[in-house]
């Protein structure tokens, strides 16, 4: 899982979000994201952007676990489904293998959000995205 | 077309990306953003979430054009297709109104890369988005 | 749940298909469809509208189920990915809430393909779709 | 385009529904359908199951007629949104290509309702589609 963590820290706009990687398992990945004031849209709510990068990301690297060494993954297309508000303390974003092919692995998304008062978790939205291993 | 200019004011992550507005018409709003070390994945290209985000803007605030004026817009959901590397100077995401309805909008939305060099655009990522109008 | 069995009598095209409802709970549904040599696209395989119409009928009714009396449930819109050709007897197709909301529900679909002899399942579509509740 | 028309006189399904193929270029394909009873839901509007198929097979055709002789075309996944009820005498769904890559075509369709008495168009589905090539 060496190589998740090792491209994980050249991926510029994971640091400037202020994400971190925080556990990776073969076909799962999990990233997680503070709230921070800079990244909300017009409503104050974390923008449905910042949610689609780091749930795309986890995906991403969830495939990429089930992928042969030296590849490299890229994604095809995602669908995201926005089902309540982002917002919360801290979102979790986990990335999981429906289905790992040769050339294309299907994944699954979610993310939640966490209030630190109440602990509460919140599932504000799915993921379903196709990526493509890149064989050197 | 001023309620769009200035939501877009308050919509921290456009500034925060550096994105800037730049066409509103009834159906159509148009947002580029300038190439940033910042914003990259771990390839050097522009982060498909950062790609995501100007044409989920674009696409919204193309169907805000078309609500009832107090409507404020929420993505329900989006589906995008990464066609090319998001390689390129500017980045250039039109969103468009393909069907207004009273509660949802459906949008369509592109997002081009061009190289100051070359002057060439390649159309690098399309979108098909649902939007909803919040009638307070 | 007799509303989903009512309705699914009228459903002409599910009859067409020779399509069953074998299971109905509170958020979940469950359709099955026998392999039929007149369902098949170009390469003899079940075609990917017929894999995709029982499972948005399953997810449509899995959203129903947890509608107030009297809605009725129209897809706004879904995604589907194909992982493997739909090749065996019987394909299931099971429907499931995600999220319920007032207006909309964000359901998830899987369709499973079994083969007589082996008896064993295969999973070769999954869909995310959103759900709209009409209320009279 | 002669390898488009064979394939789709192979294609059970087509059939089955009373599709027709009606206009074949490079890039574009478009597919015809009559309403008939046997093809409604619940509430006696064209399945969008139906809906789906006739338009994906026009987005995978469109996408065939780009890729290498000998190919074949197998749907990765698809995006379909439903923007008004399908209501109409005659369907006419058209395919078309956004960019073909040798392995992964990018498509768009739209389906559009025709009323025999009032001749108007009604644009009732937009898709959103990837397709793959399969190289002998």
């Amino acid at each position: 899982m060496q190589r998740i963590t090792e491209s994980f820290e050249k991926h510029a706009f994971m640091h400037t979000l202020g994400a971190k990687l925080t556990n990776v398992e073969s076909g799962e990945v999990v990233i997680e994201i503070p709230f921070r004031d800079d990244l909300v849209q017009q409503h104050g709510f974390l923008h449905a952007g910042v949610v689609t990068t780091v749930v795309d990301t986890a995906c991403g690297y969830a495939a990429l676990t089930q992928m042969p060494e030296g590849a490299e993954v890229v994604t095809v297309e995602f669908k995201v489904n926005f089902m309540a508000p982002a917002v919360g303390d801290l979102f979790v974003a986990k990335g999981s293998v429906v289905r790992a092919g040769k050339t294309l692995t299907v994944t699954q998304g979610d993310v939640y959000a966490i209030t630190n008062d109440t602990k509460k978790q919140k599932h504000i939205a799915t993921m379903q995205a196709t990526m493509f291993a890149v064989v050197a």
